[in-house]
């Protein structure tokens, strides 16, 4: 491959080691705060101990899983590659639409375009949907390119995946999609395939299941991140460059009886504006809600034509909890958001809180620990952590710098 | 002065400009975002387009004023200067001791090592508690030093402060206490002094008053920070060598009533324990509660001799909302307190809740508006801001490299 490579407007070096990236799901930074403190770390301190750095970066806006790894894997923000969520509105049809599909992706990848580069890429993610974002563009039929999931690990097929069954590969089962061992598979897969597939570039995506039902510190907690950290000494040992970061942070979201601490937009906006005149669009929804009940802190307020904007928004802004209410347009300018995927206003709360539409409409049913999520502002404040100095850039560090860190890197 | 100065084990460079450092009290970092965004900060969007910096740091533990400022004056965290909160309890006679007093400071400002290396020095607070500990050591009798705050700034005399009355000097009545003017007249100050006595280091310090009340993107908030910049534009325009950080976040921490959220810690401890064998002691407690109530989200407690310090552990860590409980050792080992002036256990809570002792012993009467604290690791990540291009240490930055930042940097 060509030493220098322009995607997406960003410049990335051919890496003159293994790079790998680690997006650790819901990674508030009190996680590795915690267990660093509590000694269940030892690989991660003792890269920092030898020269590895540590800091802090923001994730892109909404702090939810697929517009951050989007952000991660492209280089770039929503308003760039599209995906700000799972959902979005198709003001043609007033139809909510899902955006998993790669079809809404609007930029390359790092990896496809490595790949074309003439790079060999590995990339494994903990849930099949993000597998399927992740792989755009990528073609693995051809023994240069492997990409899977830990959740269909065993259904993964040399012609679409660049590998058989993974889970028979690496000698494990796969592990329930709610749980702890579906992220610490991602993680044991990159150590082997590091081993055998000697990827240029490896990304690594696990799932929040832990994040959202235990607090940093906690004893599940920090049995995870030894784990983590019992993986990341097996990539450490094989001469990598390793950048760690996060796609967004986690924050308890209960009140103090244990039930969720939820501001329902719904009911507000029909009595600011009348019926029928707003509809609430909560991005973090997908077919995996059990964890968080389809409860983050982020939403967006489409408006029938007509409707009184100020007067919606000056409601909401009044509500305690709510922290921001935007329009699209401010919104896509501090955000970096697409604007033809974003509502007529934009609305987050604080840590605490989050954000519903309407209490009958969230099945808090699989809820069983008290709410812990993300999407707004005070979940965007991520890990950076790298195996080797870096120089953050002077506009501050954003995690989807991600890959140009790994791979710019020179000694 | 030498070229090289070493301070509390710290290296600082004879800055070649002006070395400006700005604490904005409770600045957590969304008040600029939200203030950029909106278009009221001109001045600062002007110096970070110019080639200025703009990252995260995280500030020293607990998050409140005087821990900080102290942490920032003396480039090291509390373990070493030893002021960790407004109070710590004497434990040979049971007495919950004041440390706001110079005598309890283990050691030498910049200030005074600048000063005694031949430097210019100008320090100005908000409120004059905060003036006495940051002029510890300083001498503001030779004409070479100049130290006083807004609060009192009437009453400053040239033998004590450097200068005679400051007001009449700056040409502005002293502002209420409780109030931002308090801060813009700091900043203010700082303008005028740069000009007049060209001090080699300036630190101005401003108080909490507006974060307090007021969300970030507020009207309130964004005029304060309006007047902020119109501050810095004047400050920039010297040739000096800028950095802005703060000494704590703030966030909120009242329910949907409007109502504070806490977790009020002694009748808990009292029900595991038994009476009086433990004693709560909140760190935020100081003369001036009116707009806090003396609620945070930091709290030490002492157990009395026998006391099962295990079961209090585990019965704070059960509580929701309570995020962090440690042991002294750990406690000073993860946040760098110093062991002598902490409890047997510290205890954190997190962004949405507060901490206090009993109901009734905290009087809210001040309390105008819906609480919003500081004191946890929620409130740590604070902006770190430069008006030049810088290099964060690779372990991260905290807010106290903010003067090795400011004198440190070549062009």
């Amino acid at each position: 491959m060509p030493t220098e490579l322009q995607i997406n407007g960003r410049g990335y070096r051919r890496p003159d080691r293994h790079a790998v990236v680690i997006c650790l799901d819901g990674c508030e930074p009190a996680y590795l705060d915690a267990a660093l403190a509590a000694g269940v770390m030892p690989a991660l301190a003792g890269m920092l101990a030898a020269g590895g750095s540590r800091h802090l970066a923001r994730s892109a806006m909404p702090s939810f899983t697929n517009p951050n790894n989007l952000s991660i894997a492209c280089g770039v923000p929503s308003a760039v590659h599209g995906i700000c969520g799972n959902f979005f509105l198709n003001p043609d049809t007033g139809q909510a639409v899902m955006m998993n599909g790669v079809e809404f992706l609007r930029a390359p990848t790092v990896f496809a375009a490595f790949q074309q580069a003439g790079a060999r890429v590995a990339v494994v993610t903990a849930k099949d949907k993000l597998r399927a974002l992740m792989g755009a563009g990528l073609d693995c039929s051809r023994g240069g390119a492997v990409c899977f999931s830990a959740e269909r690990a065993d259904q993964a097929t040399r012609a679409v995946n660049g590998i058989g069954d993974a889970a028979l590969w690496l000698g494990q089962p796969v592990p329930p999609v709610y749980s702890g061992d579906l992220s610490l598979f991602v993680l044991q897969a990159g150590v082997k395939l590091l081993a055998e597939h000697r990827p240029d570039i490896l990304y690594l995506s696990t799932s929040d299941y832990i994040q959202h039902k235990h607090a940093p510190g906690a004893d599940e907690a920090n049995a995870f991140m030894a784990g983590v950290d019992a993986a990341l000494a097996g990539l450490l040992a094989q001469d990598i460059r390793l950048v760690l970061t996060a796609d967004h942070g986690m924050k308890p979201k209960h009140r103090a009886d244990g039930s969720p601490n939820v501001i329902y937009l719904a009911p507000v906006l029909e009595a600011a504006l009348g019926a029928g005149q707003a509809r609430v669009i909560l991005p973090i929804t997908d077919p995996y809600v059990a964890h968080h009940g389809a409860l983050g802190s982020f939403a967006t307020v489409y408006l029938a034509p007509g409707a009184d904007a100020a007067a919606a928004a000056a409601t909401l802004a009044a509500i305690p909890g709510i922290d921001t209410v935007l329009s699209r347009a401010e919104a896509c300018a501090r955000f970096d958001l697409p604007p033809d995927r974003i509502g007529d206003l934009v609305v987050t709360c604080s840590a605490d809180w989050a954000l519903g539409t309407r209490e009958e409409e969230h099945d808090l049913s699989g809820l069983d620990a008290p709410l812990r999520s993300h999407g707004g502002l005070d979940e965007q404040v991520v890990p950076f952590l790298a195996s080797f100095p870096i120089a953050p850039p002077q506009d501050g560090l954003r995690n989807f710098d991600a890959w140009q860190v790994a791979t710019s890197a020179g000694d």
